[in-house]
This record gives C-alpha cells, structure tokens and sequence, in this order.
C-alpha cells in the first residue's frame, strides 16, 4: 500500500517520486523515433550522439570562383616574368564549390589571371580563354577548401540530448544525415476537476471559477517539449474522476490530475491515487503548492504511470509544473533539466515567510544606476498576474522567517537580463494612465514596472535608489502647491527634474445612482455610509485629511477610515463589490468599475525624476511619448484628464 | 529602375531595405487574427493589449476552508468567553473559493471553531455543525480574497506585442478571455537554387552540394513565428528561377532566394531581382554574408514583396537570416526584435579583420576562474560547425584590422550565461576519445569545448589562465618520461596533477592497401612519398622529430613536412583525398577515415590540471566518468587505446 505523509520537505518528496518512477522501469528516454530533418526538428532531442557519416566539404572544393591549376607550375611566376598555362592539361575553369581536378592543387581566383586567346592576345572580357597568364607564384592549396574543413567523418557533430536548433539541422545534413534519431515526445494527460469550474470565456456566476489551469499546465508541457492532452473538465464525482484517470492512464506517460481549489477536492485526489495505484506523497514544504501529491496509478497491463495532483490555486499549479513536471519531461525526453540563470539583486522590501517551507517569491528585477533590484510582487497563491509580472523566483529557504529590505538574494530568471535592463521602474501614486504608458512604451522597447506605493512612499524609494522615477500628487497645505516642498523635505541633496504628467480630477466614488445620496466629503461622517480609504502616504489621503481637517471632520468619524487599500482601481473595486459605499479617487477609476463620480478637486500629478537618470537613453521613450499626438489622445480620452501641461518641466526654486 | 549599389554598410542598407517596404505600405502587421486560448497559442504575438473584462476574483471569494461569518458577530469571542454562532443566518460553510453570502464580511477557517450540535454537544468530527463555537474575534474581511484582488475590470494586464507565455493564457482566461487576437504569422517562401545542389541524404558526388541553408532557414523562421515553405531546388536557369519567384510572390510575405555560392550564381540573383522588380542593395560591407541581395518584386495585382538574395554559404546564409530575416518578421508580427543578452569578455587569442566589413566572429564562451574567454571559432563562411558551437557573435566593426588576444570585446549571447558556467574548456593536445567524453559528459550536466592547439599551446593557454586543463603527450628525450619536464618549464610555479588519460598508439597512416609500401620513419624521405605534418608544439610533432633525429634523417629531405595540421583527423583527411600518402597518428583517425595504420610508439597521454580548478565541482563529472564502466568501455574500444592506467595521478617530483 501507499506511504501518506504531510509536508516533506521537498528535495526528499522529489526523490521518493524519482525513485518510483525508476523501480517502476520508467526513468528512462520513452522510446526513439527518426524524424526528417527539415524545420519541424527544431526543439526535439537527440536521442543518440551524431557522429559525422561524411565529411563537409567531401571533396576538395574551390573557395573561388577561378581556375585549378597545378602550383609547382607557377613556381617561377613574377610580375615581371609571367607564367603562361593552356586550359585544359594546365588549368581549368572552376566556380566556387566545383570539385578540383585530381592533378590540380590550387586555384588562382579569377579576377587574378589574365586571360589570353588561341594567339595569345589578353581580352578581360573573356571567361572562357584559351590560355591564362599569371604573375604571381601560388603555394599548394590555395583557395581550396580541403575535404574535411568543417567536419572530417568519425567526428563528434553533436551530442545525445542536444536540442536540435536550426543550425544543428544544417551541419547534420553536412555530415550525410536525412533524418535525425529523437526521442519520443511524453504524452501528458491534464485532468481538470471540481463542480465549482467553467470555461473560459463563460458568463461565470459567484462561486463558479474559471478553469485555466489546464491550459497553463498545457501550454507549459508544449513548452517543455511534451505533448499535453486536456480532458474535459470532470465535477466532484469520485466514481467519475476515477473512471477519467483510468481513461488517461492508458493513454499517457504522465497524470496531471488538477485538483480544485478546497481541501475536500484534494482529498479526493489523494483517494483516487491510492484507489488506484500508490499515493507516495501527499503534501510538500514549499510554498506556493505545498499540498501537490505525488503518485504512480496501474494500467491494466500493470504497468505503472506517475501521476501528479496538481493544487488549485492558479500560482500553486503553475509551480507545480516547473518544481516537478519539467525535470521529469527533461529526464524522459534525454535532455538536461532546465537551468535558470541565477542572478544577484537586492530585495526592495522587507518580507516575511513562513518558517516551515522553501517559499517561491515571485519579484521584478529592474536596473537602476548599477543595481539590480528585486522587488517582490503579491504573495497570494491565487495571483496569477504575479507569474505573469514575474521576472524571475527566489526561494527563501525553509527555516528563515523572512528577509529585510536591501538583503542580497538569489533570483533564478525568467527572462533574460536584458529585460531589467530595459525596464523603467515607476513608483509612487497609482495612476491609471500609467497604464496607458506601460501600453505604448512597450512597443517602442522599454518595459514598464510600476509599484503603487503612495506619493510619498515614492520620494522614499527615490532616496533609497529603488526607482527611475515616481509619480506624486502632493499638496503642500501652506503653499497650496504641488510637490516642491516634499522634494525639499524627502529628497534633499538629490537633483531631480520634476515633470508635470496632468491634471486630474480628484471626487468621490459611488455605487451607480447614487443610492446613499452622497454629495460631499461631509457626507462621510454619516453613520451609515462606509468608506473605503487609501493608504498613508498617498496623495489622496493627503487630499482628504487636508479637506477633512478644514471641514473640521475628525476622522474617527468615519467609518471604514482604517480600511486602506493600495490603488484607486481597488479603491473602485471595493465600492462596486458592496464593501464600501464611497472612496476618494479619480474618475477613470469609476468609469472601469461603473460606477458614479462626484468630481470635488482639481490636482496636479508630476513625475519625479533625479536627473541622473536623464543621461541615458533608457527614459528617452518616455519623454517622446509625452509629445507623441496619439498617446497624448489616449490619455486625454480617459475621464478627468487635463493634459494641456503634460510634459512641461515645473521649475524648483532654489 | 533600380539602384545597383555594391558592399555599402549595414546600417544603410537595412534602412534602404526598410524605408522601400514602408513605401510599398507593407511595413506593419500583417493582420490580426483571433485564436483559441490554449496550447497552440504559446508564442504568438498579441495584436491588441488585453484590458481586464472581468475581475478575479469576479466576487468575493473564501481563502479557506470554513464559515463565512460577520465580524461584527465574533466582536466579543476570547478564549475564555466564547461566542457561539448558528449555522443559517449567523454562519454559512464555504470551502475555498466559494463566494460569501452578502451580509457576511469574514470567514473563519474550519479547524479554529469548535462544531457543536444542535444541543450545544462538541463533537471535533462534525463537518456539518448546527452551530460553531469561536474563542477569537475576527477583523473584516479575514479569509476572503476580495473581488480584483488579482485582476480588476479594466487594468491592463499584458500590452500589445507581448508573446504569449503560459501563465499569460492563464491570466486572460481569468480576466474574461477565450480568444487571443493575435498577429498573423507572415509566409516566408525559401527557394534554393544551383544546379550543383542535391537534397540531404543524398549519395553526393564531387562537386554535389548537399542543399541545406534551406532547412536552416525554414528553421529560423519557424523559431522566429514565421511560417516557411520550402520550394525544391531549382537549378542554374534564368527562366526556371523566375517563374518559380513569380510563384512564391503571390503565396508568400517575404521570399528567401537563396543563391549558389559562386559570384555567377549570385549575378543570376541579382538579375532575377531586377527583372521581377526593384533591386535594392547588391553587397553588403559584412562578413560572412556580403553578396546579400535586397529588394522588392512585384505580384501580379501590384503589391510589392520584398526579397532577400540569400548567399550560398551557409554560416552567410544563417547570419542573413539574423541580421536582415529576423528583424522583419518582428515588425510584421508586432513585437521586439530579439536583444541578445551582451556581455564582456576576454578574447583568448590575435585575430585578424577585413578592415572595409562589418566581422560577424563566432566565439565559445567559457569561465575560467572569474574570467569569461571567448575563443575564436574559424571564421570561413563554410564552417556551418562555427555557428554550431558558437556561444555568441563578435561584431568586429569596420574599420579595425583585428584585436590583439586579451582585448575585451563585446559578446551577443546565443544561450544563456548558464551554458558558459557549466563548460569545461580542454586545450591542448588532440585525441579523438575526448569527442567520447563529450557525448558522455554532456549527459551529466556539463559541456565538454575543446581547442587543439598542440600540447605545447596547451600548457601555455594554462599558463595564461585560458582552460580548465589540458592533453599533453611531451616526450622528454632525455628522461624518456612523458610531461613532467615540460611542465616545470612551461607552468613554473603553477601547482597541476598530472592524471594519466589512456596509453595509445602512434604510427603511420596510409592509404588503404598500403599502396607506396610504407613501413618505418625512414620511408618519409624517399622522393615519391608525400608527408602532412601536425604542427610545431604537437606532441606527435615533438615524436617525430625526437625518432627522425635518432635514425638521423633531416626534415628537409621529407616532402610536405612543412605541410601542417592541427589534429590527428585532419592528418587522417588529408591522406584519404589524397593530398599526401602518409603521416604521423593515432588509430582511431585511421580508422575514422578507413585507412590503413602501421604501428610503431607507444605513448602516455596525460591531463593536466591546475589545482585549484579542483575546488569547485565543475570537473567532478570527468573524474566520476573515469571510473565509470560504460565509459571506460567506450574508451577501450577505440582502435589503439590502453586505458589501465585511467585516472591514476603522476606523481610530479619536487
């Protein structure tokens, strides 16, 4: 019977999988077949060493277009006393590529000859003389590519497990191949479950999730070189689900049985393993995806066939794939495990981990100056948008608690480093034409990444060089003004450039009509209007404690005050959902959520950027982009947006 | 007409090139086209940035296992004053993901509540409680992932020219999506041409090329989201290659004409070009690659394609494909141009420049120590190997007659910067069994790049820090001992181990048959017998010359001594052409290149390796392989080879 255990550690879980696998007989290439080698060989693997059937060139081949010529006949060639050979016993007319004859050993190119007719007259127009003359000596082999050159027979052209890349297929068929000798591709079978999904694309109602594991899980064994099968989604049916995975199990190398998101459907995964096979694993230290159960199910031949239950949670299950499906595809296919690059960067912001598990950290990694910065993004297993932001895992070992900001870390890449080195890190107060932004920009080379901090958490991140620029609405309550005197007090001694990015209409957010009747900021202190606010340090708490404090509304007040969210997007999504009645926030906001706006301020927002950064060609772009007619349309066209003054440079007294 | 330009630079023709197909209204997408949302959507480009339809969550939804409650209910709950709740109207069981009913605000998961029955009865097992017992109050919105927690309606989630990711189908599956619209993949028609060409596999005669620059192309193209279609080779006839371009402008978006490699076959391009449309560019200053023809011919209805006269070299027509292929179908499908990752390293030895061209050089790289080397690969425009072991591109720029060895160039990475650390440089001395520990190796997570420079070159490149280890077989003709006094006068003050490779035999190579009757040393000096030579350094150059010494014949009586190769099969190759009739060698290549081989030394090839290489676990693999059974039978069985002594260290006196 099977082993049930919780939460291994996870090298010890991969090796007790391993080890099944290996006494079941399947560790091993899954079989070899020969393909033709044209380009749908690109990405397979070679399941044997391509040792060279012939050699490239194989003859001795002109590198010329010219004429082969023995070279003990020119010995005595000199400018001043030519030699002179007659086609045909002495020379011959060879392009580039033509075989040399057997008595010939060089090839004086052509535009070297002077050629001569039957009366030994020189013509430069002829190609096809009767003689040639020469006035220049030619040592043996010259301009001739030797049998052999690029690859002699016998050689080593590529190894077994090479995966085969176009020019791969080109010195194959050099060296005599038609067809290449690959491995068999794995057959993956992916079994959604759970009562609770719908497809893609569907009207989905409260509580009904939309199924797209399947097809990450799918894409990610195309990816890896297998071939992934997606069975329809099966509900929470035990006699159903067991019926699918024996179905699956004769039908694939590999059982990606995907679990929904509760822990009842889980269980029901670890059932149907042991029902029908040897559950070996049931939980795993690492987090996301720690409740993965490994196992091996019974074709009716006997034959034993690994399966995977793959967590629900969209993050988990991705994970899922790489931690364990891609080495088991690498080990089957012949062909090294792949390997990230692993850089090192500093982590922006002190996070914490739950000591028990090797927890996979998805972060940003940005260049800013020299540093390479790693900023974490959302934690939360079901946050597939952090996959998608992702440029790469650190894994934070089981035992640590968690690390502080500036820590040097590990990260294993995603991408390659020229991303970060494109990237432009924004921070500060969210504003949704940086959407807009990160659209166009991308398309003119530069990635955009933007952290939604609040105005004045991005002075911070300026100051600490964790940033190119940040976005600030910030209203000096003296003055009136904008910024100018936060950049004195958050940023001293550190020139920067401050850009006016637009006008903005600040109001309140409301439920569509207006249903508790809200038309002020007074109306919040009313007992049975819930508020929904932003975080300390935004622009728009800073807004509304400023009009709060002249309204003379204390904000104990107000219910919901404390309820902070990051971005006014969640500020909208917070009020559309019913937990709050109303927010401070922008119109544009409200528009995406549909929901109503009570304009009340006007604000300024500029863009905060030390001029060193000025100097490069990075935020180039950017600036281009302020007077580009078409992006200046797209963001005038969202609600509340005054861009009269975009781009301008808001000069900083001294 | 058109323009007739020859070798003009780079940078001027591709705008040429360009700015015509911007004229001819072609530079943009091709079309959009919407796709299904799974696994065959990987890779494709998306035409239009996805803004969220839908949030996701799309409600509120339970993060756990539990009772949806209200907070305010639990407000009082201590562990020594509990409150107790009723399923119904004060508690309601949601597994994870299930939405909260409306007048709930929090969920308290399943294993901190105490489930009672309908006679207030503990009972731990009861999964369907009539009531639930608290002892901790809860904070709002505890255990829910809030509606947009990962996506909210209208965010952008991923801008236009993104190519699609696994987790990206995932991410616009969760916001609302089950189509992808996408760029169309534009149709590239590759056409080989020459009437010397003959298709891969093929029994090829001298003077027959085998045609393979258009599977490497078709293969390009694949990999760069292009769709190619091969058409069969057309040989050396104006009128058979225009009709055949004629046909592949109505089918395709782009043609490849790849030309043969004589300059004729390159005029025949040209003309095709001019005759069928505009000729653009004839010549650019790049090397390899700088007959490339650019143009545009026209279909029947008027529209303009453009058209790339690929050159007949292989490494000129892979590096066409780079410099002028790729970045078309980047701008047709929407996205970036590839940006390979630059970094800088040391170049390992002289190389020389054609100072009017841009030098495409082909380079390993490797990490010795903390240095990154590139070693220059061959540079002829034949070598397809070149571009097969290549790790990156130098770009020599026009204008520089070369770089001294040691000068920092820039690379453009082919891989990652993984590949360069788990590669083990060998130099030195060539013996054919280290091809076997490369295919070996290379199954065990390392790169066997091996440069042969003789065994001489080879304790010089340690010397200067250029290679993990080396083969060296130097016969000290005093000592009659093999390396050690070479190695207190070449790496002085270097700690090495000396570890015994294989004893093998050297001799003579003949033709098959023997047919000029060779027996010893002393037939290289009769005047009808052609020698090839290893070169100055080799250890067999270093045997030859101690034995010719000792049976006093003077190397100038022995014809092709001067004669030189870098490697046992190229001495091999050489006899069976027929450029010489014997030379100085191992078995194995006799064999290799079925020739005949007359015995006569045997020798201890030897590695050598400075100490500190050790360390690190990079050459473990080597030393596990020789003790390896598989391995060492591999070895074994090679004709020539001892291998009792395998893996013993020297001992070096002091």
């Amino acid at each position: 019977m099977s082993v049930y255990l919780r939460d291994i550690p996870l090298a010890e879980a991969k090796e007790r999988f391993h080890q099944a696998i290996r006494d079941a007989g399947r560790w091993r290439l899954l079989g070899i077949e020969a393909i033709p080698l044209d380009e749908n060989a690109v990405g397979r693997i070679l399941a044997e060493p391509v040792w060279a059937r012939i050699s490239s060139p194989h003859y001795h081949a002109s590198a010329m277009d010219g004429f082969a010529v023995r070279s003990e006949d020119t010995a005595t060639a000199m400018p001043t006393s030519p030699v002179t050979l007659s086609m045909g016993d002495q020379a011959s007319y060879v392009d580039t590529g033509d075989a040399i004859p057997a008595w010939a050993d060089a090839v004086v190119p052509i535009e070297l000859v002077e050629p001569l007719d039957e009366n030994g007259q020189l013509n430069q127009e002829n190609r096809r003389p009767a003689k040639i003359r020469l006035r220049a000596s030619l040592a043996p082999w010259s301009h001739i590519r030797p049998m052999g050159e690029d690859i002699i027979t016998g050689q080593l052209v590529l190894p077994a497990g090479q995966m085969l890349r176009p020019v791969d297929l080109g010195a194959m068929a050099a060296c005599g191949f038609n067809q290449a000798q690959v491995s068999r591709q794995p057959r993956v079978g992916i079994i959604p479950t759970g009562s609770e999904l719908v497809p893609p694309g569907s009207d989905a109602k409260p509580g009904e999730i939309i199924e797209y594991n399947s097809i990450v899980l799918a894409a990610q064994v195309k990816n890896w070189g297998g071939i992934p099968r997606r069975y329809p989604i099966t509900p929470d049916n035990l006699a159903l689900i067991l019926e699918r995975v024996r179905q699956a199990a004769e039908e694939s190398d590999l059982i990606l049985l995907n679990a929904g998101s509760s822990a009842g459907s889980e269980d029901f995964s670890a059932t149907v393993v042991s029902k029908l096979g040897d559950l070996l694993v049931h939980g795993v230290a690492v987090r996301p995806g720690h409740p993965v159960i490994l196992g091996l199910v019974f074709r009716e031949n006997g034959d034993k066939i690994p399966i995977i239950g793959v967590p629900g949670f969209p993050v988990s299950a991705a994970l899922t794939g790489e931690i364990f499906v891609e080495p088991l595809l690498a080990e089957w296919l012949g062909r090294s495990a792949f390997a990230a690059q692993v850089i090192t960067a500093r982590l922006t912001r002190k996070v914490t981990s739950p000591p028990g598990d090797e927890d996979y950290m998805r972060v940003v990694v940005g260049k800013v100056g020299d540093d390479l910065l790693a900023a974490p993004l959302p934690r939360a297993a079901g946050t597939i948008t952090s996959l998608v932001r992702a440029d790469g895992i650190t894994i934070l070992p089981a035992g640590i608690q968690g690390l502080e900001a500036g820590s040097l870390i590990k990260v294993r890449l995603y991408t390659s480093l020229r991303e970060p080195e494109r990237t432009i890190f924004v921070i500060g107060s969210h504003d949704m034409t940086l959407d807009i932004l990160a659209q166009f920009i991308s398309a003119r080379g530069r990635r955009l990444v933007s952290s939604n901090v609040g105005s004045l958490g991005g002075l911070a991140a300026l100051r600490r060089n964790e940033a190119h620029l940040a976005g600030s609405h910030l209203l000096d309550p003296q003055s009136g003004e904008y910024n100018i005197s936060y950049l004195r007090q958050y940023l001293p001694g550190i020139p920067v450039r401050l850009v006016t990015w637009a006008n903005r209409e600040q109001g309140l957010m409301v439920k569509k009509g207006n249903p508790k009747g809200i038309q002020s900021l007074a109306d919040l202190a009313r007992p049975e209007v819930m508020y929904v606010n932003r975080q300390r340090g935004a622009g728009t708490r800073v807004l509304l404690d400023f009009h709060l404090q002249k309204l003379n509304i204390p904000t104990d007040r107000i219910h919901g005050y404390s309820q902070e969210e990051f971005t006014h997007l969640a500020v909208a999504a917070a009020i559309a959902s019913g937990r709050a009645d109303t927010g401070l926030g922008i119109p544009a906001a409200a528009s995406a959520l549909n929901l109503d706006f009570i304009p009340l301020y006007l604000e300024r927002y500029d863009l905060v950027i030390p001029t060193h950064f000025l100097e490069g060609d990075l935020l180039t772009p950017m600036f281009d982009l302020m007077d580009d007619p078409a992006f200046r349309k797209a963001v005038a066209s969202m609600p509340g947006y005054d861009i009269t003054h975009m781009g301008e440079v808001v000069p900083i007294p001294a």
